[in-house]
This record gives C-alpha cells, sequence and structure tokens, in this order.
C-alpha cells in the first residue's frame, strides 16, 4: 500500500517515541483503580489528563460527569473523510496481591528483557498503553499534515473494569454526538507475537456474588463441630458441583445458545500462528483444562465459561482458629459465547446453587447484576480488508480475523444503542499480564501499535 | 456434706464478689491473643498479672519465660493435704471478625440479659473468667482462715490458642516442680445450664493447612478463561471430597481407631438434661448436620471430625476482578477420639488431597504439625466422687460425668509427661460464644464457680 502523506508520519512517530512513551508513563502514574471507591479521585484525575492531552491536538475534549466516573469526549473539527469513533478506557484492575508486584504498580518503568523493552506498571496494557498507540498517531499526524485525515471523535470511559454502570446512560443521553460511521476499539492483544490480529467475536460477562450462611453465629469447632452445619463445607460443595468430571459446567441448561465452530473458523484459527504449548507453558501448563473435546483455541473464544474469581470464610491469619464460621462468600463470572442471555443464565445459576443447599443453610446473592451477551463483529465491512492490509504492511505479518476470550460489552452496546458496527484492533500480548501483578506492555507493541494506526487511518480515509 | 470450715468462705465469697469481677475485667482488658505475633507483649502482661495476683495471695509466684509465652507458676507453702496442680490459660483467641462484635472485645462489660447478668469480652468465659473461678476461691480461703485447705500449685499457660509449642518442652524442665497428686483443669462447660459437669472423655486435635497452586501466576478470566485451572476449584472439590453425603469423613482409614459408645455411657448421656432442641436452635439449626445416625452428642462427643476452619482465594474486596488466581488455601482442624493416632491421620488426609489434584496443580502443606490424642479420665479416683459430691451440693442438681467435643491436650500430657491425673470441671454455657464475637460468661458461672471450688477444695482435703 502506498500513500504520499504516510512515510512523513511513520518518520515522525519514530523520532518522536521517547516523547510518547513520556506521555504514556505519567498516565500510568494516575492509579485510576474502578471498582475501588478509594480511587475515585484518581479516576478524576486520568479523565482530566486525557482530555487536557486531547485538547492539546487541537480537540474539543472535555471530561465529562457522569454518576460514577467521567467520561472523556473528543472531537476533531471539520475534518473529511470517514467518521471513526475511537474507544479506550483509562481505568485499571485493582493491585493486589501487592506483595507480588517487582516494582511498585504505579511507578512505571521501562525495562529491558530478553525479549526486548518493556513498559512495567498497572494499566501498561490494559488499556492506558493501547489506547494512547490510538492518540499518538493522531498526534504525529497532525504535527506532520496539521490535520487528520478522518473525522475521529475520542470516547474514553472510566468504569470499564467496574461493570460500567454509566456507560449505557451516557450512551443513550449523547447518541447523537457519539454515533459515527465506525467503532474503533484498541483494548484486544494479537494471537500471537508479532500476528496482527482483528477480533471477529469477543465473549460476553455475567457476574454475580453469593453468601452461604450456615449457623447463626461464629461457633467453637469443638463445642459444634460433629452436629455443625460448617458454611464452607457447603459453598465447597456448591462449586465443586458447578462443572462435571470432563470440565463441562453443570449447571441445567448452561449451554443453551451456544453454538459450535463452523469447520472453516475452526481452520483460521489452526493456521493463526496461535502457539498453543508456549502460551499454556508460560504459566505453567502442561495441557488445557476445559471442556474434553475442545481445542485450546475453543475453549478460550468460542465455549462459554462458569469461573470461581474468590472464595472466602473463616479464619485466613496467621496460626489456628478452631472456628465453624457462619458464612462463607464466593465471587464469580461466566464468559458467555453465541446467543446466551446473560438474565436467563443468572437464574439458572442460581437456582442450581439453591437447589443444593443443606437444610439450614441460606444464600444471598451479592452481586451487581450487569451482563453482556456475546458480539459477533460484522467482517464483510470494506474497513476490516482496508484494516487487515494497513496491519499486514506495517508488521510484514498477514493480518487474522480472530476470536477473544475477553469481554468488551462496549463492542455491543455500541451497535444495541447507537446501530454501529465495531473494530476491534489490539497490539497486547498474552504475556502482558493484564490483570496480574507485574503488567507489562512491550515497547514493540506501544511502538509498532502507534504506526499501525497511522496506516490504518490513512488506508481508512482513502 | 458439711464442713465448718466451708460456710464462712462461702459467706466471703458472697461479699467480695463484685472485687472478684473487677479483678477479672481487669485481667480481661489485656488484649492476650496469642496466635498473633503482634500481641506477644500483650501475652507477657497477663502473665505478670497473674503472676502478681497469685503473689497477693502469699504464694511463691513468678512468670516464666519460654521461647514463646511465658508461664507462671505459683506455689503454696507448707499447707497440709493432698498436693493439687491447677491448670489454666490465659491467653485467647483473636477477635475476628471484629465488625460483628455489639462491643469492644476488651473493653469488658457487665450487662443485663433476659437470662441474667453477663459478663462480656473476648476471654470472659475462655478461659479468664473459668480460671480466676479458682483462684477466688483460693483468695477467700486465705482471706478467712489465713491459709489454704490443701497444698496447691498453679501453672497457667500462654499458648493455649496457638498450640502450646512451649508447653512440652516447660513440662519436661520442671517435671519434679509439677507433679502433684492430681492435676484440676478448669476449662470446660456444662452440659446444660445449671448441671455441674464433669469431663470424663476429651477429643483430641490435628491441625493442618494447605495451598492448591494452578497457574504460576494470576491469569486473566478472559485470556485463559476454559483453558486454565482455576485453584479455587480444585481446592472447593478437594474440600468437598472430604466428606460423603451421610456426613462421613471419606479420607481412607479416618475411623481406625473409634470405638462405639457402650450403651450404658449413652444412657448417662441421655439423662444428662442435655437440650438438644435448643442447644441447635441457638445458633440456627433444626437438626444436627454430622453423621447420620448418631445423636447430637455423640456426634459431639464420640465421633471425629474433620472441619475446614478457613478458606480463600482469589480477589475478596469490592465489586469483580475476573482473576483466576494462582493459589488457594485451606485451614483444616480434626478433633480425634478413641485411639486415633495424630500422626497417621495426617499421613491419611495428605495422601487424600494429594491423589485428587489434577494435573497441573501443586500442593504445599503450611500447617504446624502438632496434634494430641483423645483423653479419657480416670474417674475410678476417689476425687471425682468427692467433688462429684461437691459440686451436686452447690448446684442443687446430681454432679454428671459427661463428654466434650473440645480438645483440651494438656490432659493428656499430664498423663504421659507427668504421669499425674487430671479431673477437668468448668461452668461455660453453650451459649458463652467463645471463639466468636460477643464471648460472654454468666456471672452466675463466676459466683457459683468460685463456691464449687471452696467445696472441691474442702472435699479434697478430707
Amino acid at each position: 500500500m502506498d500513500d504520499a502523506r504516510l512515510a512523513p508520519v511513520l518518520d515522525r512517530i519514530d523520532a518522536d517515541l521517547p516523547e510518547a512513551l513520556d506521555r504514556l508513563m505519567t498516565l500510568l502514574r494516575i492509579p485510576s483503580i474502578s471498582t475501588d471507591p478509594a480511587h475515585a479521585a484518581d479516576c478524576a484525575a486520568a479523565a482530566e489528563w486525557l482530555a487536557a492531552d486531547l485538547a492539546s491536538l487541537g480537540l474539543d475534549a472535555a471530561s465529562r460527569p457522569t454518576p460514577g466516573h467521567p467520561m472523556v469526549v473528543g472531537h476533531t473539527g471539520a475534518e473529511s473523510g470517514p467518521h471513526i469513533l475511537f474507544y479506550g478506557h483509562y481505568d485499571v484492575q485493582p493491585v493486589d496481591p501487592l506483595d507480588q508486584w517487582k516494582t511498585a504498580p504505579f511507578e512505571p518503568e521501562i525495562q529491558e528483557t530478553e525479549h526486548g523493552k518493556v513498559i512495567r506498571g498497572r494499566g501498561a496494557s490494559d488499556d492506558k498503553g493501547q489506547l494512547m498507540t490510538f492518540v499518538e498517531a493522531c498526534r504525529a499526524w497532525k504535527a506532520v499534515h496539521g490535520t487528520l485525515p478522518a473525522r475521529i471523535s475520542f470516547f474514553f470511559e472510566g468504569e470499564e473494569e467496574s461493570g460500567s454502570p454509566s456507560l449505557i446512560p451516557f450512551m443513550r443521553e449523547n447518541a447523537e454526538e457519539l454515533t459515527a460511521d465506525l467503532a474503533v476499539i484498541c483494548d484486544t492483544s494479537m494471537v500471537s507475537p508479532g500476528v496482527p490480529s482483528i477480533a471477529s467475536q469477543l465473549r460476553g460477562m455475567l457476574k454475580d456474588e453469593f453468601t452461604v450462611t450456615g449457623p447463626r453465629i461464629d461457633l467453637h469447632s469443638g463445642h459444634y463441630g460433629g452436629p455443625g452445619l460448617n458454611p464452607l463445607r457447603e459453598i465447597a460443595r456448591i462449586v465443586a458441583s458447578f462443572h462435571d468430571a470432563d470440565g463441562r459446567v453443570a449447571v441445567e441448561g448452561f449451554y443453551e445458545g451456544v453454538h459450535e465452530v463452523p469447520d472453516e473458523i475452526k481452520r483460521q484459527w489452526n493456521n493463526s500462528g496461535f502457539d498453543e504449548k508456549t502460551y499454556l507453558e508460560s504459566v505453567g501448563y502442561t495441557r488445557p483444562h476445559g471442556e474434553t473435546g475442545y481445542s485450546t483455541l475453543e475453549q478460550q473464544w468460542a465455549r462459554p465459561t462458569l469461573e470461581v474469581n474468590g472464595l472466602w470464610g473463616g479464619y485466613m491469619g496467621p496460626g489456628t482458629k478452631t472456628v465453624i464460621p457462619s458464612q462463607a462468600h464466593c465471587k464469580i463470572t461466566c464468559r458467555l459465547v453465541g446467543d446466551m442471555d446473560p438474565d436467563r443464565l443468572r437464574d439458572k445459576i442460581r437456582a442450581h446453587v439453591e437447589a443444593r443447599l443443606s437444610p439450614d443453610a441460606t444464600v444471598t446473592w451479592d452481586g451487581n447484576l450487569d451482563g453482556a451477551p456475546a458480539a459477533v463483529m460484522n467482517t464483510d465491512r470494506p474497513e476490516f480488508d482496508a484494516a487487515r492490509g494497513a496491519l499486514t504492511d506495517e508488521w510484514e505479518r498477514e493480518a487474522v480475523l480472530v476470536g477473544m476470550g475477553g469481554s468488551i460489552p462496549i463492542a455491543g452496546f455500541f451497535k444495541d444503542i447507537l446501530g454501529m458496527d465495531a473494530m476491534l484492533i489490539g497490539f497486547a500480548n498474552d504475556d502482558d499480564a493484564i490483570h496480574s501483578p507485574n503488567e507489562k506492555y512491550d515497547v514493540k507493541s506501544f511502538h509498532k501499535g502507534i504506526r499501525s494506526w497511522a496506516r490504518v487511518l490513512a488506508a481508512l480515509s482513502r
């Protein structure tokens, strides 16, 4: 692909990389953990920083209040060409367990590793590093040409890691302003290092949390040990009942709306360069542990899950406490595929738990009830071919359409609320440890990500 | 039973009750939590206070150092009569969950309740309130007669709630000094309110703790949800496998050394005044939840248990974290009966867990390995009949020999190390919430407990 406008933009990106990294580090130093109310001011600070950065590009941009954390919205002026809405999120995951971090999570560093330079810190990959690839591409384009090659709107939220409670109301209230020809999202990873990837399907999400109560008060395990109902044993039995011996979810009706992957898609995935052995071994696995009969990629992209994210009760401190606790707690999330309905599924899971309680045990449900179905992209749109070509040029490796194991409900919301298709391109790697201690983003992902967006913008504007 | 020396002692006890309560409150204000290293100085302070209090009775008493928390040892002078070693413990359980306490755990209060006055605070019953009943009986005897009716040694430890690591070495090093004709222990409860009880058998104890590791690091449940092995699901499955559907422990060989209760003993227990319905309903149960086919008292006194006291892993904070954690943790204790061998049992439990791990999951054992077998008292000794008579006089209800669900390894140690039998008499009630928030001790237990010991001392000295 040849575009005389592009070469000086790419040169500018290369020359400006140190400054671009400095800007990212500044954003990473803001501990914008959205799920923890103690960090509300930090979320607001991150939004203000982004709004100011967009304004410095000449955009009309502002941090706009919501009942939760602010949204950042910015628009270019009268640029011609297609209208793109770029979405990212400035909030980050909590950092616990803090003692497993080798550097302070909000004091980011550039580190040399055996696989090249990385940016280390919470949010480096998810999603501050990724969203800044697009911002930096725009900055370079503007610096070289004084304008952008398309009409671009920016839309950053600060609640992606905490269920996006303000997102849908905000989109409804500002529907006209936010509707563009296509939404572009940078919050996904490459199927394997160096293989540019466009997501064609995303799993949905359901969250819930429950508490099992046994005795009215904590009991002494000598006095009541024997006749006493122990909620830790109850909750363990319930959690163990969620799956059968083949790794299949045993909740009745769980797989309603799940479709098998067509053979043609399976073939594409098998040729995507995905290195199953390295993927599993990098975290200590010798084999996939999901449903028997499905490959690792199918288990991760095309099969639903019921996962336990937290389980606790009783005495967790040093030493021993001979207690039968009154309560035990469990947090779960499900990843949804195909036509699975989050609301119906929640009812099925709750019924499964309630049917398995012992007499004298009770359950209460504490979860916030948001959920989002799976999303399948409209890959027939010409922008997908244009972007694939641009990515292939930058990475010198054919770009592929892939599934994604994660949930990015925003893609479904853009379609449902604004009638707008979305295209997801991201440069994260599987070893980025997002949501984990020691999160990182490869400097190569950041640098070639910026270059990729410059090329994609050129391609979309042609 | 008539004893001219006794009546003025009982009168003195009645008159001195307010001061005796004040002394107990002072001791309760010391947060001597032995399992938490942060409270080591508090444990030392409690030991010093007790040593000073014994010295004020004219005893030769001191707080004596150990590698852990101090022991308090005191001796009367040349008193004639039998030599009694009185044992109690000044350390207390941790106080979590703190938010369930209605008063500060270490700011004790006398409260009026519908069942009479209670002393509210951590340790009020277990064991500061109980041990002070014996001290106060001695104080009254000394005040009235200038001497005690028997030769008495005191032995208080500060590690009873944390596995007593220093106890056996200390007993071995001071065997001659600590050996008496009989050990007397006040750390048990009455089988039902107002029914004086002497423990004839105690369950033993085994403690262990394990960690299951799945992935090398915490994982994102989108990226790895499906192929990812989740240690929370592993540990839930393992905990669920500990018991079968009849409430029986499913660890192979677990019941080796367990004997059925003779019919004659069962008959005694059935006539002990134990009110099963109230006992269960007071904590929210409508039925016993232990092994099918055994009564509540059998499940609690004569059957072994494998109990989960703590279970945790993953995200436990507010909101959601879509994590597959690297590790999950479990604390267990077993109550042992009959001839169960703690060391062999530990091996069986560990083998049970290890045999059930999935590929790629590993287990590490973190427990301190102390354990104590069950103890059966030598109730043929004449002191048991003497004490039963004294207790029957005070409570105007026939004193009974009962089992105990709890574990007081000291009784077995006195026998094994010092060759000394023990007699356990206590005045706690089942609703004292020991090891739980809002622990209390009835003022009636305290007052009549002191009077009971005055009578028992008189009877033993005859």
